[in-house]
């Protein structure tokens, strides 16, 4: 069967990058070039989907082995990304034009829940039209949401890196003895409290008195003011400083975001400012008198640490990129590669073996964080998380540095020449 | 001389940490030790001076050299610091008291521009009670801003953090391509832009587009609204993506802050929230329709950022807290340890070697960014400051890790016998 599908690979990028996206990509040009009977070409699409139906594509084949192993080591998403949703059945019939075109016989898409949802629907549409077409995910998201995956690469080295700062600032706020202090820290997620939990990694087993982070606020137990300022009062009564970490998706009882943005106004029309982390700073201020609250937002920048991330997760993020490529020469369409949990008869020792889940299964569903993972007082986070997301962290990736600083692939991108008219996407 | 001056040394920490100020502490005990003729203990003062009102001191001499060699690697400020200022007599006397006490001959006081101000009084004190004493200020603070001393250990850590943040985050924006987008990052420095100066150094000289950052805005430029919004356009038409750093200590023409933080109210008597970033945010929104806008603001994460810091700093830390307690050997009392930048005859090699300048020359004064360095459009920085700081974010530090995690030094903290009754310091 292997020798009778022949054509061309088409890879891309789609959705938020992650520190390890382009581990993927690494993984999928490194095993496509095994299977030169079946893959004549390996392509990539640029700007995810958007791109594709503007017929960017270049030759990664054309890239040297220096920049493909290089990719493992660089943060964004080198092939660029979209959050084009494709909504008009002229879309995908253009799809299928271009890869047409293109002789691509083998789709493989890098992305989270909404561009797992394209792939399904490309699948479906080439099997429609008898067009011979195998389409695989690759699971990429920091906020660990997908359905069915153990876990998701990129989510791995995010928590590293927040686990990393909280320890680290937490130092910082120790020093600052002697007043009452109180550090915020807003982390991303989306409407899951994943990340968020992963800063409880930062606690050490022996530590005398309880280790930071003191309160961990998740989208998943909705904010109670009360409780909270409580809280927060209970940890400055045993030691001078309380470390609270919220995800940037914190919802208040009423299920409304507590971090409104700058496009919402408050009740008399002013623009609110400030994520959550501001809102929570606003409120400890408003009701401790005389302590001091700073707060930080990592914003972006935690998606793009490279520099602190986990090689676990760079070889499963490779891993996984292999495992599609694989898949499709099998003869598999319309599937995502998921991780699976070896199971070592209760042994500690952590493996991951990868499998295929239908892309249906996985599109546009959302994995939240356990409920019964999180504590009574429901701002902590119970052990079974940290025997969870301890594995994921380990492993320490050296990135080559240059004049002080990471030195990142680039790509020489050559473009494979069109072949169809020019075509006009959405706004 | 040498033989004759014999007594105990105490070190202590004062102001905010930076990622090498345990560096400078492990400087001071490794050198300390070389001088057992004169040096008879090593005492460390817990919070800063504060601590030492209270007479909370502990004995370095008992911590391990694994302990002492780990300080290099670890954040926060390990004796803990205060922001107390001693404004009445009986504080100084107090000080006196405890150093008499205790027999302490040297003390070392690792800390910015305030705490040197307090080194200085302490010294003048002595002098004029006839009580025998030498007084060395070992410098520290991320912000740059002390007089005379080249440059100040912990600025080089935290500049080769942001510009690694910035080169990353970057890669991060222009994956996200097909729309325009703005990101804004928002840095330390108080009153000084030192530190979103050094943002700078992630542009590559080869770069084909201008890397990012695209807008530096420094308090020593007074922001302009609509030449800002300008620039921001201009950047948008040439490439889908505009970076901006500001400092948080960011003045309108009028010289108030533009981010006024929380405690702050807007014409109407509301709060409002957020720094800076939070308001160059809501000017870009409110005046580029249609452009999307993300802030981080990176908060005390910078300052504490160890497992990103620069091996040089890290380096030149430990030297200025060597050179501290040699000069105060030395007989020299009253100053300051700086760092030279050493001439090369106009060669590229970069060095540096200590020297020492009178605490009063150095205590409250503030060395703010050159106007000569920043471009004429007062948003961007000229080549000049590149080869100023270029050297000072060289080489990478190590930092052992344990499950994943940086591993930090901890303290015996063995405390040292009060000898005086208890001491009421101020709220």
């Amino acid at each position: 069967m292997a020798q009778e599908f022949i054509g061309n690979l088409l890879v891309a990028q789609s959705g938020g990058p992650t520190p390890v996206i382009n581990a993927s990509l690494a993984g999928v040009i490194t095993e496509a070039l095994q299977y030169e009977d079946n893959i004549a070409e390996i392509y990539g699409g640029l700007n995810g989907i958007q791109g594709i139906l503007n017929e960017q594509l270049i030759d990664l084949a054309a890239e040297s082995q220096q920049t493909v192993r290089a990719l493992s080591q660089t943060p964004g998403a080198i092939l660029g990304t979209c959050r084009y949703k494709m909504k008009r059945q002229q879309d995908f019939d253009r799809v299928l034009d271009v890869f047409a075109a293109h002789n691509i016989r083998y789709f493989l898409y890098i992305g989270g829940n909404d561009s797992q949802d394209t792939a399904a629907k490309i699948n479906a549409l080439a099997l429609e039209r008898g067009y011979a077409l195998r389409v695989i995910g690759v699971p990429k998201t920091v906020d660990n949401d997908l359905p069915v995956t153990d876990h998701c690469p990129g989510y791995g080295s995010v928590i590293k890196h927040i686990a990393t700062t909280v320890r680290e600032m937490a130092l910082d706020n120790a020093a600052m003895g002697q007043h009452d202090f109180v550090s915020i820290l807003e982390v991303m997620g989306r409407g899951a409290g994943w990340i968020a939990a992963g800063s409880v990694l930062a606690k050490r087993r022996t530590a005398l008195i309880e280790d930071a982070p003191h309160i961990v606020l998740l989208p998943e137990a909705h904010f109670n003011q009360q409780a909270f300022v409580d809280a927060v009062q209970m940890v400055l009564r045993k030691q001078h400083f309380c470390f609270i970490v919220t995800a940037e998706g914190l919802l208040d009882p009423a299920g409304n975001f507590l971090g409104a943005g700058a496009t919402a106004t408050d009740a008399f029309g002013h623009a609110v400012l400030g994520g959550v982390g501001e809102t929570l700073r606003t409120i400890v201020e408003q009701n401790l008198a005389g302590v001091k609250v700073r707060s930080a937002k990592l914003g972006i920048t935690q998606r793009a640490a490279i520099h602190n991330a986990s090689q676990t997760d760079v070889d499963e993020a490779v891993l996984v990129g292999r495992a599609a490529v694989r898949a499709a020469i099998d003869g598999e369409s319309g599937k995502m590669v998921v991780l699976v949990r070896e199971d070592k008869d209760g042994k500690d020792t952590y493996s991951v073996r990868t499998e295929l889940a239908p892309l249906n299964e996985v599109a546009n569903a959302v994995k939240t964080f356990p409920t019964a993972w999180i504590g009574e007082d429901k701002m902590s986070i119970g052990f079974q998380f940290a025997k969870y997301a301890q594995p994921l962290i380990q492993g320490e990736v050296a990135i080559p540095c240059e004049g002080g600083l990471p030195k990142f692939a680039q790509l020489l991108a050559a473009r494979i020449e069109r072949k169809l008219d020019a075509y006009e996407t959405l706004k």
